[in-house]
């Protein structure tokens, strides 16, 4: 094949024909002149099609925003110009003006590129009505997830994912063809019923982090009322103690670290629960509840929450002894030192606790940084699944045992004298210990060696007796873990 | 086409032949066998090229330093065997030496991958010497961006970006297609004439970092400057007071969050001037003045130099009470409580004020870090546009206002104080917090409904009838807003 | 070429064919329907491949965890309907079970994706077994370091290398295409006897980070251990001074910054070396000895490793004010004080040293903290040569003189005191800055003109004349520096 063809170097075949405009390269129409089209257009020259673009108004289109090689035209010459792919980059509330374009563009595959105007507006959706108002063409809903500048820049460090959908399989086929020609990930959808949620993809704000920042925010939510009552209020009105300046920033370093606990405790509580459900089922085939399977693909953003409490912990614990309260007390510690007479107030005890909840602090701390560098998509995908397993799975024990030492060395023996119950209410490291410790036994527990095999029996497809019929006699098949359903 | 051909399981178009060194592979020559040239060979034999080496004594090279199946000829050897592409692996002043294979070099394409020796030399470019040397040969520019070590490891996760011109455009779509067969994303330059630009590419430090450096080394002078004047030079010559020893330290930790606070202003006031540049114009479709081009390209240069000073004035301010001064300065409190005799020094005022301005200090920063950790490519690929927009504007005027609070909590009441201005001049928390607000007013200004209807308007492509023909009647088309233009 | 075919708008030779399960795209059999059939199946659809799973019990499998597409068959089945490649996704204990299929897959090429169940076992690999049990067949090795999750997701953003032996070379191509196809970088790593090193790799835990690690936790033991003995030991069995609770912060705290400024000197130091090798040997085409080969290829993680050190030592000491012993000393030094009445304690050259220490440590580690960001893959990936050299080499100095400028102000000129020296042990700044100085004046050295001159015409190619047979009149040959080995 490459013998009878002397003068190209590469063969004929190759993707990207040497000359962009050449007579050889298809014709793609772009219906609208704003920067998506321009943007479009860019990228599709770049990667050796022929453009030609559509425009009310031809002349008035400045010519030097588009690249060499792109035909501006008026829009039924653009439709009748294209052989077989338009792409509609015009507001959607303009459709109708497309009308009279019927035509030419009957059997052409319509690309719709808008964007929903807002989410759950409910309604049909905008390539759904394109394609009620052109029966005879074939719309496919695609590219409005790419941005203009991921376009024009190329995608290649960029997020490429291109999602498609269409009712006719073969103009969708074409589509997902030219997406991946022009350097993006396409993914097929299916049929037009899932372009509402296309059309609203990049309207939506975090959809992961949700349900992770309302725990997050419940969480100290509670923790924060709860020491607003503890040591603010009820002391002001019983005593008329006046604790109010702690608000701002006592209060909130201590809400922190008891939120970063539970949070902590909560991205590895499902992992736990998972296991009890496959070591109760005997399978690992069934599937999870949903909330536990939701619960699960959160556990990265839980985790990164608890980091970032962990840090403004962190942050704030520092600048404590910068605070002029911290100065004021420590001037009249001084005074009262000085007027009672003691020359040495070391109180090794003290020391000792005051040393160690630190040093667990900080270490706790540096392992959980260890942990979020690794949530950094490059440096996650450098790792390969057993490494991954260690960082997340033994690091973060590790963090965990090293925060809950922390709280246990801060809280010393404090917790057994009365005088830390005031109106009969615990010290709120106590509260945040709970959940940890719970999750903490719970894995040393399932580490005891019977369940310990029976649960990586079941994980590499061991099925209990109960959900096999009788006949099964062929051995189990090769699973190598999921990366981030391991537990 | 894929049913007559039994034995390859993939289509034989296949860009990459299953023989590397296969009879019907293109035959590539490269002259010279250093570094580059081992690493290019290995990187063409891997993509399925036969390529040939030629040294001035291919005896002496070292075989084992190149790939098997590469061919270690001489010079005049490779320069015939290669089918069509030559690389010129040497260096720029032996050029002359190659003289002798004019004949064999003839019609073939010659790719100079040489660097410039320096910036801004002038004179004529590596590769237009080349093209004078060898008028019959064609001469392209590239693949010095890239490199050796690229070259060899396969760019899938590095800079792919290679620069690319030749004043034949047949040569340079045949190099730009090796590129993209080697992995790399080629970029099209044009003629020859821009190869001294794509020489000195390699050269070029931190090209987008220049203008934001400077601007923060300046506001750092003017403001360390300031303070040194205002409460150490004139202090001594007014009064003998000796605060020499602020300079390291002290001096430093007001200079930064002045610098901090003023640069993050200038980070959102390009956004502000081209609102308004829009809005005066009524059209989004005439370009901003040169000036303010550059300066939006900058924002994110901007952004990061003010969280750097911001980090260190964290880190600074948290180090404060590790000073010795520190320590003096409160034992000499302590002395001086005891001896007047008061008990309690407690300001309950300056307790919240320390408090707020600490809090506000943190959070600020904290959103700062958040910013700016979204600006690594790894994680900025991974938000689609609205969360972007949502991180970059959003937040970013979140942490400017926190910062001003910062700023407002440090200063309390005292600006209203004549002792605030010693010699006349204000504190300078004042001085670095005019420009802030005034971006911040500028922006509630730009939120009144009106004005932000028509910017919305004017965003989606509407222009003011002034600048429509009266014909005009047809609808806009559609507009989704550029990544880093977005304001 | 294009031309004379109407119908599809790309070339038919594209590698995508439009229709996944048409009759033009080839078979491919996965033996077992375990996550790694299920995940591989759903990639190999995407791309296009009519794909057979042959199950044990096909009527057992849940049909809804393949795609759509996917045809689930008996063993027997899906061995005799694979085209040319079948994947063995069977755990390596139970291949015996396949010896039934020899004749439906002899002259097919087998993919043996499995991991080894231990490192450093010894025994044959899993692939090797394969090959015996099929001698007719042509076992490849391969995909086992591919996650199941990046089969599924697409590997565009993951670790996309996949490894890859077999002892046919067809085959080899066969399977190194493939996985090209699939969206992965394949290695071709030659015969089936690297088949044990490939099923090995994914057990392998951090590869090159055993030894940075083991050499900073030595260092951490040498200088904790003789901290240990030099302020609480001795002091302890000669004067009864109860010193331990320094043991976990504070001690902890005078290690830590020890070890960073050795493991940065270490850093820097086989740079020094190397550069003094190939001035000694007056060529570069000389091979270093290994030592210095991985010890030049360990100094990124080293670095990393001279920055944990540096971020917890900056981490702790921005506690020491948080801790109790701090606030005790601080009180007894006020009792001591008023005792003594001594109104103004302040000592100008201990502020002025304080000062200046910390100066020098905060900017030291900000600078080591910009040299960290840029080895995330994701950022170091966007500088050019000139750009890495410059963070690397020029940066890194930078933090080394600012580091041991941070000691030498700290050590102030307290190690000209005899009390310094309890026990005739210096004190251990003394002994961290010995390595550090060598290396600054080993780079100083080297800047001297006539070296550095004659050290970069080496790099630049040229070779002394005992290396250069006399008839060496050419030029040398391009050579631009390979990243990593740069100095």
């Amino acid at each position: 094949m490459q013998t009878d063809m002397k003068t190209p170097l590469l063969p004929s075949s190759d993707p990207d024909p040497s000359e962009p405009s050449g007579p050889g390269a298809p014709v793609i129409s772009i219906m609208g002149s704003g920067d998506f089209s321009r943007s479009l257009s860019t990228r599709l020259v770049a990667c050796g099609f022929r453009v030609v673009v559509g425009s009310r108004e031809p002349r008035r289109v400045a010519r030097g925003l588009f690249p060499a090689g792109v035909e501006l035209l008026t829009q039924r010459e653009a439709a009748e110009r294209a052989e077989k792919v338009v792409f509609t980059a015009v507001y959607p509330e303009h459709y109708h003006t497309l009308v009279g374009l019927r035509g030419p563009l009957e059997g052409k595959v319509l690309v719709d590129v808008s964007n929903a105007t807002g989410l759950n507006r409910g309604g049909q959706a905008n390539a759904e009505r394109l394609a009620e108002l052109f029966p005879q063409s074939r719309v496919v809903k695609g590219f409005n997830t790419v941005s203009a500048w991921a376009l024009q820049a190329g995608a290649h460090d960029g997020s490429r994912q291109v999602l498609i959908c269409s009712d006719c399989s073969d103009s969708r086929s074409t589509v997902l063809q030219l997406a991946r020609r022009l350097g993006f990930s396409p993914v097929d959808l299916g049929g037009l019923c899932a372009s509402r949620d296309i059309e609203e993809a990049p309207l939506i704000l975090f959809p992961s982090w949700g349900g992770p920042i309302l725990t997050t925010f419940l969480l100290f939510l509670f923790f924060y009322g709860y020491l607003f009552l503890r040591n603010i209020l009820l002391p002001y009105l019983d005593e008329g103690t006046n604790n109010f300046y702690e608000l701002p920033l006592v209060t909130v370093n201590q809400t922190l670290p008891a939120v970063s606990l539970v949070t902590l405790a909560l991205v590895y509580l499902p992992g736990l629960l998972a296991a009890v459900f496959q070591l109760g089922r005997g399978t690992k085939y069934k599937r999870f509840p949903d909330w536990l399977d939701r619960w699960l693909c959160r556990r990265k953003e839980l985790g990164l929450m608890s980091f970032l409490c962990a840090v403004l912990h962190a942050v704030y614990s520092m600048c404590l002894t910068l605070r002029r309260a911290a100065g004021y007390n420590l001037l009249n510690a001084a005074y009262r030192q000085v007027r009672a007479g003691v020359e040495n107030s070391w109180s090794e005890q003290m020391v000792w606790r005051s040393d160690l909840y630190l040093s667990c602090g900080i270490l706790g701390f540096g392992v959980l940084t260890l942990l979020a560098i690794t949530s950094l998509p490059s440096v996650g995908n450098a790792l390969n699944w057993r490494e991954f397993t260690f960082v997340q799975s033994g690091l973060g024990y590790a963090a965990l045992t090293l925060s809950i030492m922390h709280a246990l060395f801060f809280g010393w023996d404090f917790a057994f004298f009365p005088g830390a119950y005031p109106y009969y209410l615990p010290p709120v490291y106590l509260l945040a210990l709970i959940l940890p410790c719970i999750v903490l036994l719970g894995r040393t527990f399932l580490a005891l060696p019977c369940l310990m095999f029976r649960l990586t029996k079941i994980r590499r497809g061991w099925e209990s007796p109960r959900h096999r019929p009788p006949i099964n006699q062929e051995p189990p098949e090769e699973d190598p873990p999921l990366h981030p359903g391991d537990v």
